[in-house]
């Protein structure tokens, strides 16, 4: 067991290094992020002695998980806090070097489990980058100073526009078949074949160099856009970094909200948010996520929302949530499946829905359609089984009605509770539903849902706005399962005994397919393919034996290889 | 090491155990293929003491390589020797049960590499009957007279119509999550999800619901098209059968060919076929692939071509070629590169390309094209390196071209060779390439090379009928490096070598992710994505350990699982 393992095994007893996902631009160690009107700047000056983990220093602006949680706010912030920004250059503090990558003792000290939840996140980052581009206007450079390999060049190549300075030394490349027998994981390969477009014995020349491809060559096996001389190359960013920017549809003239920090409180069995509650049953591995609907309508103009900021609540709920899915992925690694529950009212949930479609254009309408999209993309892709059970008082309408919709079953009871007051379960769907957001196979919850029969889809858009009760719920396709209460706690029951009895491995391989039918994208590429080839190359000797290539890189001895292809 | 493992090693030394491909109908020990006017049907009726390897009995219709080896012959034979056949049943000769699906034992025993490799073939089973009914007008239908468990209902997804017999007890399921640990490894979930579009939240029920799902229940839920009473069976299974001849239009009034025995001679390092041969330089871990141009022009008449039947060049060419690739897949697991050679006149090769698009509706050169189309894809789905070497005498023309189109990489000699009097290499293209050969993502190999400049592929496309020498090749992107015999043999070497001190896994996972850019479908959803995922579990302890599932089932003892999820 690797020194990473250690230390999430520690956490698990005594919280000291629970991995934590909040930061903000003050406590960065590793980024700086400089905007200077439209253009923002993202510095990469990773601290070598500031890793995640004990047992490894980050040398070169090698990267862990810890470095990527940073880039994953500081473009958070872009989207929030400077609204203005149409242009983005990452680029490298360090001379001759832009960045070696994820860091190979990290990689080679960290369980599976790490590995594998470290690659997806990062992934989501990169994806996030393209979304800031393509869906918020934000225009990005890599200006490559130097050596861009592994997860360095990958970062690059989730930009728009990829600079690399002429200097007979300065290379990108993809090392980690040759030297360290894995693939590049963060969606180097697809982007490489299916983003950029790279002819594939071009990408089979490149992926198999370790030294890369420099100058000329890059730019004509289209894996950089220029090739620009060191003299030149301050004014070149500068240049197209203006260029973007004009192009950029981003409108101009509005200030930022502040990403206040998470109200948060950890306890035993609990995390306490603002907007919901994470409630751990360890002994059935089960996390129970209790969303809470609007305490107050929502405002009464654009500019009400804009002074309410973080507090705004369903720009508070999407955060919230997303801290917490990220929470039980990489600290709660025994939990087999995600409970969702809500309570509040669902026609407050209905009028936040409409109060965002009534502001389309609203710069901070939009970031919180797109920061929901991203957040339910990222329950899409947890690797936990994940059940919703709507329940007398619940709220699942609108954005809300995405989680059952999102869940590999849901639950609805008919009718009420004995001794019990609240009103009968709802579900409720509005036009969030049914567009602003598509999952990872660019399709929405409900399209994926009703592939086999387009009709349905229709048939359940004309019910938008009403209050769907369970039978009806469950005959429009939109449950699985309408219980009435002599059933409910014995089915609840047994599905998450067995769910809990169930091999995780098979879950996660099973779960992966059956969620994304239907077309797939770049994006669905990198993660049901990608991911899946990876996880399976994680596991081999030749990768993590102790002859294997990871366990042997930088002692000076070759590794040793089961040379049986497979 | 389980019972396979040994076996397979042990045909390594002594050729005892080598696995053949090559079967004929009065050989089956599984199947029966009857023929009645327009209507063929398959019996199911696995010999339980036929096993291909020891340790395991073939109870209850469950099957092991040898079973689909069989099944994949009828098919093959269905086409050539059978062309007036137009619809086509599955069904089993034991009562109350149609298929348990692959043997459970033989799975616990078999070697990594032997269940992924069976697992392949056995999807491009499936994958040919699917295409039989698209491309040749042969709809099929599975009759389920009882169990239809895993892999015999991955069987049934691969028809058009699958009846199932509603008799209180016949089910249909997917177990292999609930009872092994393991994914449905044959397609299943995709087909699910992707060509029967069931619900998701069914396909979650269906999918961990050890006895499945029967009668009213699986047809509402789309995962069969008909549950019928017992007394009606045979009847329904009959009418149906004769409704889908009615409506294909495969053409009705002709004889078929004989598909005659290969001619083959094993050597210790060779294979010789009629019109290739294999040669294994095992010290270099390298299989050579020489394929010989045809000896004479094409046939004057396509009823000259029905007289050669099996001798007709590109048909006999095709069924050599998969069954050397069959061979270096599963008896040659050391072989980390496969090099595809040629010799002959490049010109009597585009004769015989031309003379094929002369009968586009004759239904023997149709079924010859679709050989090809399949055989390339198993070609594109082999998981070694694959390289093509254009030398001087060389004939990579039209459907020969699509080897170096298919390979990782291509070299190509630019002018002669001292001392040697062959014509200089050239690569030409024709009709063939642009169209009858798509590769598993729906596109044309080119048309998957150019990705990133359609223009490149109409500037090829202008270039058909030509001869091609090694520059011009290069420049318009046909071959990755043309080079001149000063730097051919070390560039070779170096690259062979090279290839051969790679970790063969992460090659596998690379070359997976490279050659599929662009579009996805079903089929490449089944090899890209869940493949991945079952190679993953099928190496992860919960499966394979001493206490994971495969090992345990049948010995009373559950279980035990590592329960962190991934």
């Amino acid at each position: 067991m690797g020194q990473i393992d250690q230390a999430v095994t520690r956490q698990r007893t005594d919280q000291r290094v629970r991995i934590d996902f909040q930061t903000e631009p003050a406590r960065y160690r590793h980024w700086r992020l400089q905007v200077d009107g439209d253009i923002a700047t993202l510095v990469m000056d990773v601290d070598e002695k500031s890793a995640l983990f004990e047992g490894y220093d980050l040398k070169l602006n090698s990267y862990d998980l810890g470095v990527d949680i940073e880039l994953a706010d500081a473009i958070e912030r872009l989207r929030f806090e400077h609204p203005r920004v149409r242009a983005l250059v990452l680029r490298s503090a360090k001379p001759r070097v832009f960045s070696a990558g994820a860091n190979i003792r990290m990689l080679a000290g960290a369980s599976h489990a790490h590995k594998v939840n470290f690659c997806k996140f990062t992934n989501e980052t990169r994806i996030g980058i393209e979304d800031l581009s393509e869906n918020s206007g934000v225009k990005s450079i890599c200006a490559i100073n130097g050596t861009a390999a592994g997860g360095g060049y990958e970062l690059a190549l989730a930009t728009d526009y990829i600079m690399l300075i002429d200097d007979g030394a300065a290379a990108v490349s993809l090392p980690e078949l040759p030297l360290l027998a894995v693939l590049p994981g963060t969606g180097g390969l697809t982007r490489v074949a299916d983003k950029r477009r790279v002819r594939r014995d071009h990408a089979d020349v490149f992926c198999t160099t370790e030294e890369g491809v420099k100058g000329k060559r890059a730019v004509e096996w289209r894996l950089v856009d220029a090739a620009v001389p060191g003299s030149k190359f301050d004014e070149a960013i500068a240049a197209r970094a203006k260029e973007l920017a004009a192009q950029s549809g981003r409108a101009t003239s509005m200030s930022g909200i502040k990403l206040t920090p998470l109200t948060r409180k950890f306890t035993d069995d609990a995390v306490e948010y603002g907007t919901l509650t994470v409630e751990f049953d360890r002994a059935a591995r089960i996390a129970t996520i209790l969303v809470r609907g609007p305490a107050a309508p929502p405002p009464a103009s654009a500019d009400a929302m804009v002074a309410l900021g973080a507090e705004f609540w369903p720009l508070k709920l999407a955060r919230e949530l997303d801290d917490a899915i990220l929470h039980i992925r990489l600290n709660e690694l025994e939990v087999a499946a995600i409970v969702f529950k809500s309570s509040g009212d669902p026609n407050e949930v209905l009028a936040y829905d409409r109060f965002l479609d009534a502001n389309p254009q609203h710069w901070l309408a939009r970031e919180i359609r797109l920061l929901w999209k991203r957040v339910l993309k990222r329950v899409d892709l947890t690797s936990r089984s994940l059940v919703t059970l709507i329940e007398p008082g619940s709220c699942f309408a609108g954005t809300l009605a995405e989680l059952p919709l999102a869940s590999d079953r849901s639950y609805m009871l008919i009718g009420g509770r004995d001794g019990d007051n609240k009103p009968p379960a709802t579900i409720a769907l509005a036009d969030a539903n049914f567009g602003p957001y598509p999952m990872a196979n660019g399709l929405t919850r409900l399209a994926s849902r009703f592939l086999a029969a387009p009709g349905d889809l229709e048939r359940v858009q004309a019910e938008r706005g009403k209050m769907i009760d369970a039978e009806t719920a469950q005959r429009l396709g939109l449950v699985t399962f309408a219980l009435d209460d002599i059933d409910w706690n014995d089915e609840v029951r047994v599905f998450l005994e067995e769910r809990a009895s169930f091999s995780p491995d098979a879950l996660t391989g099973m779960e992966a397919n059956l969620r994304f039918a239907g077309p797939e994208t770049m994006e669905s590429k990198i993660f049901a393919r990608l991911t899946a080839w990876q996880n399976w190359i994680f596991q081999r000797p030749n990768a993590i034996g102790e002859d294997g290539a990871l366990k042997r890189y930088g002692t000076g001895h070759k590794p040793a290889f089961d040379t049986r292809r497979v």
